[in-house]
């Protein structure tokens, strides 16, 4: 007898990175993506945020391997992480593992790890698992979904997806395999929510490469383009229309170049006429033949694009002439450092074109009318919407719905739900695994939790005091020291710091009890002198001995 | 022979929010707006921000008024902070003037300040300025822009506008005046770039009536319709159709009631059949008679549609069955907080619907089209945009200079430049005026500067580490203590606490020094162990006493 068949998302369900799903039948898991996610502005000091591994730790015995879908760093990035604490063979198509394994050689786990490279239309037995991969067009090539087959018919995992029909690549979504699943009975199907909030056809990526030849006619001097450092497609239209319009092309930036290498020597990234040169090659030629491509569209301090923006990058300034071309939308929490970096372009005088002026950027993502094709052609009878903040996965459910898929065969969970799949049907249950994001810090994974962060956000917000004095006999000793960051502004303030320090002189002449019990006595009344003074409340600490 | 006038913006030049322009004319200062901005997220602790007052401060004896454009607290919402420092009299029509008073009253200032009424039309005769308002529509009744003459021609502010032509409350911009100081001739136009990055016409209101009737047609339950407390028109729209769909509605939050009734009393909101009711009383009735009018379109945290998302709330629970309607669009920063709140109302079951979906909101500024048909009807001679980011100042200069401008005579200038005007010409001066932002945070108005959130922005990456102890002839008095926050998790890094403790015990024994300059030593040896350990960079403080 089989086992039930579980479904069990650690990551980037009700949020958007982080991407990866378990799945689990007859005591093996294999796990689609690996993904990590990058920090919204309200978790302070966070590098980046995992998965939530736990339950991989717990049964690290029983992966068997880790199916990724395409290179982006959401779906592939927490591998350098994760597979140290839970080990298993990495699956993955020729440029996926191409991008995987430049991380991997600079986390130093490129030896140790087990890694196969697969193919559409591959189909690979593991334990209880047929995995079939399936072409989907997206915004970097060799991107794949899985179908998997289980005991209770097919499991669909679209990856990230489109109906993109001129995709650069001419990689299409395939649809005759998606039909195939279809025909053979699809259990569940769990699709890409990322662009249910928008109606209509997302616009292929040909019409980015027209927006871009615009810019390649007219652009009197150089031309500064900033794209993903993954994004191989988009470098490969810009090399294009380079040669054509006979300019030559430097790639800037340390993961643009160990990218683009990778790719060329794969046999994804094509220079046939030498455009390519390095940087310092390009500063030799005039301008009006001269194109960079480089990274910084989310704003990211130490990308290229935004130390040229301001003024900190040591080979380029931008000059009135440039014409600088940000060819990324914002991954939302990123708008303000993009839009700083937009307005300081601007400040140097250069022509600055981006999404929302020109579409040098088209989403990899489907919008409403072809997740509601994904979810004709498969037919599920169960539907999982994924990938996606909570309203995306709301508004995927009732588009799914509006096509007549029954709202209780329709399962809107969050990271750390649990599908079951039986012989009876399907349901969520109630008991979850840890699902919470895992934070990485410096070098600590997981050592700072929420209740960490909590205390950074209040200390952002008020900074604080540390108020110090020695006692002998119940009386302090001399005056009190009261240091302060982040509080206010000393030269400007040294009035309430003096008043601070004889509060708290005062306090411990005045207040009988031991040092041990001082302390928190004088944090307490601190905590309100301070707030009727200044209407704050910053973190304060007392240290208080008896000497 | 008359002095040179000067047109000097503290505020709203190359940021949106806190606008305040100055016009100076022969020793007489006039204001146009007085507004503030609310924080952004790099902004940590500070409550809102505030146009620079300090030129104003040193030539308070010259202020002849503040005339304000319209009822928008980015316009007026200073007033409250800077009138006490810089005093003048204040200009503005009915319904500004009212709300204007509602925050007046608030920080007491009501009695103090000397305001006078003005309509569309008139004519101000103030120092050697002539001041005509003249009606713009905006998302707000009662928007003026002014036409101002001076010895060197008409000078236009167009306030924040667009060319509705079929407005809710009937007020159009109004075109003939706007041809009027044309004929005159205009020597600088000021018009407002915030959407200069967007092409075409902006919709015009109407069109958020026609979905809000689809919503009132369609909803099964409750309606709950958030916006902004100032928007009277979008409260007036909501009242007209549920008179129409015979449901009852609730104004709810505190600035959402003193503002309705203040316009309820000015005659800008009517009620004619009487469904404004009481929440209690809403509560007796079906949902499906039931709209609720509330605050917290931009996420804020205690505004009564957050704390309904978030099930903190005391009388209104959201239920499946409930329309939500977000009807205004974040603001630029505000993103994060607005879509956590919408995914916490979808979680609830709720129907949501906003934007990004479905016109329950339009743009109260013009898009590019409107913007060049302002150019094209007042003619200026110099153009200045203003009242947007930096990019948006470069795109509408570069609109200008499409339509005939010399880019010469196009001024993009921010917050603390002068611009000059006398028989010759106008240009920019070299030496500015102070234009930085000015912080409020509590209490202190200007206390917290670009130091103090430079140390906050440290502590929120990674917290603080405060290390204490006492020495005797260069000896350590027992064991160090070491407190932290924001640093690490406690219970789960006791012993990096403890690595510390003793690091610094082990420091202050081997190192020969006496107590005022262990302090320093202390901490950057310190500093250099936890980056070691950690790959961190707290905030370090040293308590090390002589006792």
């Amino acid at each position: 007898m089989t086992s039930p068949l579980r479904i069990i998302p650690l990551g980037g369900f009700g949020e958007v990175g982080r991407n990866l799903t378990v799945l689990e039948l007859d005591g093996d898991i294999i796990c689609i993506d690996c993904g990590l996610m990058f920090p919204d502005s309200d978790m302070p000091g966070v590098d980046i945020v995992l998965p939530n591994f736990t339950y991989l730790e717990e049964n690290v015995d029983r992966i068997k391997g880790y199916f990724i879908t395409h290179g982006h760093e959401d779906h592939h990035g927490a591998l350098p992480y994760i597979l140290p604490r839970a080990p298993a063979p990495v699956f993955a198509t020729k440029l996926t593992r191409g991008l995987i394994e430049v991380k991997l050689k600079e986390h130093g786990l490129l030896d140790s790890t087990e890694i196969h490279t697969i193919h559409p239309d591959d189909t690979i037995e593991i334990g209880p698992f047929k995995v079939e991969p399936f072409r989907v067009s997206h915004s970097i090539p060799d991107s794949v979904g899985f179908g998997i087959e289980t005991p209770y018919g097919m499991v669909v995992h679209t990856a990230e997806f489109k109906f993109d029909l001129t995709p650069v690549n001419g990689q299409l979504t395939d649809i005759r395999r998606l039909v195939s699943y279809a025909e053979r009975g699809v259990i569940a199907l769990l699709s890409d929510s990322t662009n249910a909030e928008r109606a209509g056809h997302t616009p292929s990526e040909a019409i980015v490469a027209e927006a871009l030849e615009r810019v390649f006619e007219r652009a009197p001097g150089r031309i500064i383009l900033a794209t993903f450092a993954s994004n191989i497609s988009r470098v490969q239209e810009v090399i294009n229309i380079a040669t054509e319009f006979e300019r030559k092309v430097a790639l800037v930036g340390r993961s643009m170049e160990k990218n683009t290498a990778m790719a060329m020597e794969l046999g994804y990234l094509k220079d046939d006429e030498g455009v390519i040169m390095s940087l310092q090659e390009l500063e030799e030629i005039p301008h009006e033949d001269a194109v960079i491509v480089c990274t910084g569209t989310q704003g990211e301090p130490n990308s290229a694009l935004v130390r040229m923006a301001h003024d900190r990058h040591r080979e380029v300034s931008i000059v009135p002439g440039d014409t600088v071309v940000v060819s990324a939308s914002p991954i939302p929490g990123n708008e303000e450092p993009v839009h700083q970096t937009l307005d300081h372009l601007f400040r140097h005088g250069a022509d600055v074109l981006y999404q929302a002026l020109t579409p040098v950027h088209v989403s990899g993502h489907g919008s409403r009318e072809e997740l509601a094709l994904m979810l004709t052609i498969v037919a599920p009878r169960y539907f999982v919407p994924n990938g996606g903040e909570y309203r995306m996965l709301a508004l995927h459910a009732k588009l799914a719905e509006g096509l007549g898929i029954p709202s209780e065969n329709i399962f809107v969970i969050e990271s750390g739900n649990v599908i079951e799949i039986d012989d009876k049907g399907a349901r969520v249950l109630e008991r979850t695994v840890p699902g919470e994001y895992i934070y990485v810090d410096g070098s600590g994974v997981g050592d700072v939790g929420e209740s960490v962060l909590r205390d950074r956000r209040l200390l952002a917000r008020d900074g604080f005091v540390v108020a110090a004095v020695n006692m002998r006999d119940g009386e302090p000793i001399g005056q009190a020291e009261i240091m302060t960051s982040g509080f206010v502004y000393h030269r400007e303030s040294s009035e309430i710091l003096k008043e601070l320090a004889d509060f708290t002189t005062d306090f411990v002449r005045k207040t009988k009890a031991p040092a041990s019990e001082m302390g928190d006595r004088l944090k307490s009344a601190l905590g309100q002198r301070i707030h009727e003074l200044t209407r704050r409340r910053p973190t304060i600490m007392t240290v208080v001995k008896e000497v």
